[in-house]
């Protein structure tokens, strides 16, 4: 199936994160791209180059202001006095209650970064601007009448909102995906099956009636984002019973988690949406480092499996998986289930 | 004028702070609490140990679910697995969009500690409870017919709201005072003359109309809370009126400082209150390490012989200042000032 991937998505290099008050090294690694990339050539995806599809795409789903603190946040931090740390990390948070965006820099950090998990050094917004580029090329090419696509993204996207940053993620790759293939489809399905809450894409499309948005996911109350993918939040306005969401407890195993694809399978079909986008996590693996869930690698040919014989116009993106040594195989696996139930 | 001060304000001590993306010494430290002190011994003040008023009062102002993770925090973060700093941190926070509170203690890490200035170690709880506790005991004075009060708080308090740590601080000791003064007195008037913004009080008080807001700060578009303290800014519901924010340049001195007080006390009298709660920052002394201001020593007592001109049952609650080797002097400037306009 054609595949999008840029080098440029290895660019993005965190390094070390702070993580309950002190440093751990990177989870969300250049290396990771550069196993899911084996993945591709493994199975003989033709694999190319994003197009730039431009700042105004890139609005379809996301605010001027925090597109443009994205390009600009590192030279800007790199403005800021001494000491400081080698990449933009915000000190303190918007607040809850808070609404107003201030137009310094040290505001902004707090106003558009969620958290301690979404530095931005020199190269960030390269990788950044390239993993969306790259939703943004599988998109098209679903648009433009191929079946199926499958984007490598890095960073992952889902967890950022129309405005904020949050949990690696900084553009919604999968939001843009989704927005652009509204451009020729009238309904649009996503359907999030990393281990965590696409809290992002939930929010962007809140209101909105014609993008369903289904997440299956950890229990947040245990697990990212944590205050919020709970079952009762269903969308508002035009968006209400738009999002679904299906928490899982800690520890779901394979035979639990395919019966609850099958009930998200059955809601999504239910929408009767024309194309689907799927947020393809790999860390719901048993082993990978979240430890949320126990799916196995024929696991996640299973999972494929079931999506593909949904028969929709079908783009998938990558978000999270931070098993980098099993990437390859979980990645390879979920591509021939996928593939092995569509037919041409 | 009758002070309260427990030793235990000095228990809590965070040594050092991630900012920028760095560890950088504590500012405010234990040792702020001393110079403070000293100041109190200098003046011949009265200084007393407060009582314990109990988590009912502390409900006054702050929801249940907060104090009990205030309370228990530590505990809980000791029970995390390793790696994990000496102090309870937040790693993600409570996004904007967001209105769950979780019942996982790492949820709720983040849903009440809004940044990387609020850490909770083995002893801060006993800290932040007595200096609640000061600062009731010297409301407690003056709802008993004193004519004015000092609380020496540490940590402070006014960047704190109901349910919300920020900025250093965890119960809003301004909001309690405030609140318990309201058991005598049916109008009370706040006056926030820390550097920053009491972005915690204005919350907490912000749809009641029973308690008027006033501060005097930095632009809060280039200093801490960023967010919020804008001019713009004005109450709702019950309290459109009674939340009132003079911010000041970057740099303000003595002259255009106590101009804008004279506005300030002008609205304040307007509101005709029964009774006055001072949040009295010494931050923005002009070698303050905020370096926001430029108040001088004799500024501090022209601030102080101002405000106690109004002649209102006065409670002074001690908010931020981190030029440790002035706070002596600063307070004491203030408090000579304050009284000398007093008439008994």
């Amino acid at each position: 199936m054609l595949s999008v991937y840029s080098d440029d998505n290895r660019l993005h290099d965190p390094e070390q994160y702070i993580a309950r008050g002190v440093l751990i090294p990177a989870r969300e690694s250049p290396e990771r791209a550069t196993e899911l990339l084996a993945a591709l050539r493994d199975g003989g995806h033709q694999v190319v180059a994003p197009r730039d599809f431009g700042r105004a795409t890139l609005l379809g789903v996301h605010a001027p202001g925090y597109v443009d603190f994205l390009a600009t946040a590192y030279q800007r931090w790199q403005a800021l006095p001494d000491p400081k740390g080698p990449m933009a990390l915000a000190q303190t948070y918007a607040m809850r209650q808070m609404k107003t965006c201030p137009t310094s820099f040290e505001g902004q950090l707090g106003f558009y970064l969620s958290g301690n998990s979404v530095p931005i050094g020199r190269e960030s917004w390269r990788s950044i601007l390239a993993s969306a580029n790259c939703a943004l090329e599988a998109a098209e090419a679903v648009r433009e009448g191929a079946a199926e696509s499958y984007a490598l993204c890095r960073p992952p996207g889902h967890h950022a909102y129309a405005d904020l940053a949050g949990g690696y993620c900084y553009l919604n790759n999968t939001a843009l995906a989704a927005q652009h293939l509204r451009g020729r489809f009238a309904r649009v399905a996503v359907l999030d099956v990393d281990v965590h809450h696409g809290n992002g894409t939930q929010g962007i499309f809140w209101q909105r009636g014609d993008v369903f948005v289904v997440n299956l996911h950890a229990d947040p109350n245990h697990a990212y984002p944590w205050q919020i993918g709970y079952a009762g939040e269903v969308g508002e306005g035009d968006g209400a019973g738009a999002t679904l969401n299906l928490p899982l407890p800690i520890g779901t195993g394979d035979a639990a988690y395919l019966e609850a694809l099958d009930h998200a399978l059955q809601a999504l079909r239910r929408f009767d949406p024309d194309a689907l986008v799927v947020s393809l996590g790999l860390d719901a693996f048993e082993d990978d480092s979240s430890r949320l869930m126990r799916i196995t690698t024929p696991g996640f040919a299973a999972i494929g499996a079931r999506i593909g014989a949904v028969r929709l116009p079908t783009t998938i993106i990558q978000e999270g998986g931070y098993a980098v040594d099993a990437l390859r195989r979980n990645l390879g696996s979920f591509l021939t289930g996928f593939l092995s139930t569509r037919t041409h």
